[in-house]
């Protein structure tokens, strides 16, 4: 296997430690002892932590089982809920630590920086447009009766996961995703 | 008027700079400064930023409008709508800005401090606890008729507003917040 390039390494690095850190507590010089390069090679492949940080949430995204909801030799309802459990397995395996690294980023540094609202924005919308197709799927073949919008239902819920999430942080005891599971599966998708 | 104490002045300076800043961005000084008192009286108060922080939480607690959830002269849904319309205006009123103290704390702090992690699951708990009892009036009065258990419905309620917010911080659209106040009360609590 060649050996990875430096901003391989760098990328790799930030994406490990921006999610185990959050952005604010996460400085350049963490990740390049972390991706066991020279401070100083960073600016050679980056203009700053931002545009890092832009990177590494858009390959936090190619992790976020996204492809899985567009599966259609899946029923769209057992879809969305392989979806949201594989979402849960994740943040279980690391014993309800590291949390949504959108949702981190949205919290700590959406308020100061554009570029990384908008960032996280564009990531959510895409994430909410993929569960709203099989919302809709799962409409037209009539195993969700629920006549509601399926933007605003999609809405709902990535919120809902995103907030199951923050509590699970808090209280590491299992409830909040029970929850999300017993409400969105038996009353919301139905 | 009399002065405040130091120690109020730092807990007013602490409750903003946290709100506005997050716990890792927002520093004693910062905090000293911005309550125009002198660093070193700090831990004339406090042994830590940390102990501040659970001071903050409670202080927080105090405006999360959890004195109309429990007043019975208003019908229980009501109440439930009221509470969470509140905490949406004090949002906007901020433009969306500066999130929930608890889910800020439990998104930056609760993995790497334990009595952040506590204090934050204390305070989830202690609202949901506030939420459930209007939930459990309203199923008595039938005003409510979903038979799902009022302890489930409430945590999964909270969660969902907190992630609410999260949403409304990356996209300042308003559409996540009537996206909650939709499935909340049309679907969830019915």
């Amino acid at each position: 296997m060649p050996r990875p390039s430096v901003r391989e390494q760098i990328v790799d690095a930030a994406f490990e430690q921006f999610h185990r850190h959050g952005y604010n507590a996460c400085g350049v010089k963490l990740i390049t002892d972390s991706a066991g390069v020279p401070k100083g090679s960073f600016y050679n492949h980056f203009d700053s932590k931002e545009a890092l940080a832009l990177v590494v949430m858009d390959r936090y995204g190619e992790t976020r089982h996204l492809d899985e909801l567009a599966n259609t030799k899946v029923a769209p309802l057992t879809r969305l809920r392989n979806h949201f459990e594989a979402l849960a397995k994740d943040i279980v395996e690391y014993g309800y630590e590291r949390g949504c690294v959108y949702g981190n980023f949205s919290n700590e540094a959406a308020d100061h920086i554009p570029a990384i609202r908008e960032g996280v924005a564009a990531a959510f919308d895409f994430w909410a447009e993929a569960v709203e197709k099989a919302i809709r799927e799962a409409q037209a073949d009539r195993s969700l009766t629920s006549t509601q919008d399926p933007e605003t239902l999609s809405r709902f819920l990535i919120n809902a996961w995103e907030g199951a999430i923050v509590g699970e942080r808090a209280a590491k005891s299992g409830e909040s995703f029970a929850a999300f599971f017993t409400l969105a599966f038996e009353v919301v998708l139905r």
